[in-house]
């Protein structure tokens, strides 16, 4: 199974039926087999505004239906144009006093189909007028362009006219003048697969179409600058013939299926590099607007940026696959706020808390092969080096007496800055949150018992270990519970709580959780066996 | 070149810078090295929502900031948490006296990294709290559930509380209980490529983390609706488990990344029918939301639909990747109009014109071989059973008495229906035209060339064809501009049109376009040349 898809034949009518219960929209009843989805709101008051043609360029074009965009769209099978009947079927349910417009791609299939409703239409009295959009710039010499992704501004544009509530003669004149000025084109690294089909993925492609038909000449691209630039080069150098060098811009960037959302938003960042920020007056949301199923491509569309073209692109609008708009300008900056404590003076030393500390760094790295070893047998075998590293950074701030020894809610706040920036680790981090989480408590006037019991809850709320998950808490949380006895009281208890991690072979938390029960049988946890040492040392000053 | 990237450590810079000169954002200095993006329009009078985590979860994070969701995102490296002191920046740049929420996935480095800014934030006077999002139900037994794509929706929640102006306190506790309440699971076809790595895919796995690591388990779904229920499955029991069986739900559908328009539309479909429509309260637009860069997967996320999270859901938002919610319905259908001449009963007739069309529809049954071998040297050789198949049709009509050869009107309407229905190919459709839009024409009281030459500027208008293109127009435009002089006159100028075409060794329209033209040099076009044979015949009467 390639895609997520059932039957072949299922495809268009799952699209279109889910849409239809989502949406506001009504549907040609099923057992008429047309596929057509309209406006729940419609009342005839101004132009209607129908599009359509083959399925497979989701969300073309149903989810362009929506007040202030298309009144109805007709939907074929896969790349295949709607019958001349539920063209017709669609007209008749739209179209009011006011008229129709139908905008039509300039593929051969759907400019005879949607033509021939059109004028069995009028012989019905109703006026119903064409408006064939070929805004494909891939093949220069082509008496006919392909109708592609700039079709989608069209609708966005006649909808917004409709809207306003002008006539009929006034819609079409306006939106040919429109469509005359888009300027379409896509590459492809991939072709796409048809629902049923096998995968046969041709190479990457200039000037495609939108039905899989092969491109204009192959390319090969070297990268998302050099894609863009490949696919830019063109339409500016069009651009520019028409409209001269300095014309303001509409874009846009056009997923064709099969680019990820951080692939189209590198291109988009190369595309306002290579146009110019100040040159892209507004540029829709990139997204998936006309693809061809899975096709690995994207199209860019250039309009000139007059300004009612500006305002209809800018107007609110129901329909749900509007993607939205931007207006491109300068990436503005704010000044990241600096270390509020780094240029602050050491506080006042303690020689008892100096030598305390002393004590406990020198017993780190004293067991640091000691606690690899222990690591070793449950995770990666670095927890000695990584609890020695940060011992001896504080060492050295110590012996640099740049530690706050006589200041507790300083000294937290220092050793909380030393650990989290030089130490590594998770238990870096954690140690970091228990002593900043300890300074806080502490400065807000908390007692040392409270405040650390306040930093072991933030340590366990962060990592999420729970006494008995065979961490350092297993040692620590006794060993504070127990301060209130005095250090050797605290100390004896952080022992017993590292000893009782022996016996816990269901490691649930860190790295140990992924390791077999076995393995962890019989060894103390080195995180715990830290925490018992350096609790041992404490007692003995 | 496999994707649109430039240097992989390029790729998140241009994710967000592109995002930085879109929407309306400011970012950190680039000279900082911390990838901030946080609302240009932000003054610190309500609660700041900040997240972030990893790149490559594209729109997320960035893409939901904005006035009622985010009010910044902080990003990391692909798959990667950002640092603490990129977190801590961001919450100096956004938090005011009304304090600020992170909302953290449940992953050990996002949650020591945001937990540690969040601890360095508070002991500076910040009040900051930290909301934990594991909604990933993939493993039961996982003491600690992964946080995935129902964060998109705490975003929002907690963007709407805070807008509300609600005080930090009562936004923590709602916001714990409705991401308490959140149920996720996803799936993949393949697993996912990060930038500057080769392509490995895994097979198809249920319980996908967002970050590429494997699944619960390998899973062989045969198509959408069982990729569909594989999924929904363990989500409605654990929902039933949660709620009973009556719960109705807010439903997200989420794009991994690679999975195609059209393909989400059909999961979007099983998804309703499975739950069913009158238990989806609301459902958000299906689309990438937190994607896992291409993987080509989906994730659903069910959550109880309380009035207050409705509510939520629906509030304006001024992000841009929010992709908007339905509320879905059964399909609602509207009747087809059936073809209004279908029952009329023929009308008068006229033994001459009988005779006249008689003799057409003979003399291209004849031709019929001719016709063939005329259109094998440019085309696929059935202009002439084409053609054929129309007069056959149009002759057995004839012969029952069901043409109203006495009312040119009606026989026009007649025609273009037979034609249409019958005769196939883009020449029965244009013929359609030319028949629905002359008859239009004449009932609009023009005189028969008048009418004709509108007929004609249909097919043109449709067919995209002139004069001189190698086309049935090459005879019919001279034929008809010549039946002032009568109908010999006619049949000489169509004869004539259609020799020229042998001359016409570059087809610019039909299928003939794309011969090349020693194939077509000396040969007549087989359109123009049934059209003189029509015509002669017309004219012996």
């Amino acid at each position: 199974m390639d895609f997520f898809f059932n039957q072949p034949q299922q495809v268009v009518d799952q699209v279109l039926g889910s849409l239809a219960r989502l949406a506001p929209l009504v549907m040609a009843e099923p057992g008429s087999a047309m596929r057509i989805l309209a406006r729940a709101d419609w009342h005839k008051q101004q132009v209607a505004v129908l599009s359509g043609g083959g399925a497979g360029h989701e969300p073309s074009h149903a989810g362009f239906i929506g007040k202030g965009m298309l009144t109805a769209a007709i939907s074929g099978e896969v790349f295949a144009s709607p019958s001349v009947a539920a063209v017709l079927a669609a007209i008749r349910h739209c179209c009011g006093a006011a008229g129709a417009l139908l905008i039509v791609k300039n593929y051969t299939g759907d400019r005879l189909n949607f033509g021939l409703a059109a004028e069995q239409a009028r012989r019905e009295g109703l006026d119903v007028r064409v408006l064939i959009v070929a805004d494909d710039i891939a093949l220069p010499d082509a008496p006919r362009p392909r109708g592609i992704a700039g079709t989608v501004l069209v609708h966005k544009y006649v909808g917004y006219l409709a809207e306003q509530g002008l006539s009929l003669d006034e819609v079409v004149k306006r939106a040919q003048r429109f469509a005359g000025q888009l300027m379409s084109l896509g590459m492809a690294l991939s072709s796409c697969t048809l629902p049923g089909h096998p995968i046969e993925r041709r190479s990457a492609e200039l000037g495609l179409g939108i039905h899989n038909e092969p491109g204009a000449h192959q390319v090969q691209p070297v990268d998302a600058a050099d894609a863009v630039e490949i696919v830019l080069g063109p339409l500016l150098q069009q651009a520019a013939q028409r409209y001269g060098d300095e014309q303001r811009f509409i874009v846009m960037l056009n997923n064709m299926g099969g680019c990820s959302t951080q692939e189209l938003a590198v291109l988009a960042d190369e595309v306002l590099s290579r146009i110019g920020v100040s040159r892209v007056a507004l540029m829709l949301r990139p997204a998936p607007l006309m693809t061809s199923l899975d096709m690995h491509g994207f199209s860019i569309t250039l309009l000139p940026a007059d300004d009612d073209y500006v305002e209809a692109m800018h107007a609110s609008v129901a329909a749900p696959a509007w993607p939205g708009v931007y207006e491109p300008h300068a990436v503005q900056t704010f000044a990241v706020s600096v270390d509020s404590n780094a240029a602050e003076e050491v506080g006042a030393q303690d020689a008892a808390v100096a030598q305390a500390i002393e004590r406990i760094t020198q017993a780190l790295l004293v067991a640091e092969q000691a606690l690899d070893e222990l690591d070793a047998r449950s995770g990666d075998g670095d927890a000695g080096s990584t609890f020695a590293s940060g011992a001896r950074v504080v060492a050295r701030q110590l012996h640099a007496a740049a530690l706050s020894t006589g200041e507790p809610t300083r000294l937290c706040d220092e050793l909380g800055q030393l650990l989290a920036r030089t130490m590594g680790g998770s238990s870096g981090v954690l140690l970091s949150i228990l002593f900043t989480a300890t300074g806080t408590a502490f400065a807000s006037g908390k007692a040392w018992q409270q405040a650390l019991d306040e930093g072991i809850a933030r340590m366990q709320h962060y990592g999420g270990a729970q006494l008995g998950d065979r961490t350092m808490l297993d040692a620590l949380i006794p060993a504070v519970a127990a301060l209130g006895q005095g250090l050797h009281a605290a100390a004896i208890a952080a022992r017993n709580g590292a000893d009782y991690t022996a016996t816990l072979t269901h490691a649930r938390a860190g790295r140990a959780a992924y390791v077999p029960e076995h393995a962890l049988a019989g060894a103390v946890d080195p995180g715990a066996e830290a925490v018992a040492r350096a609790f041992a040392a404490l007692a003995e000053t």
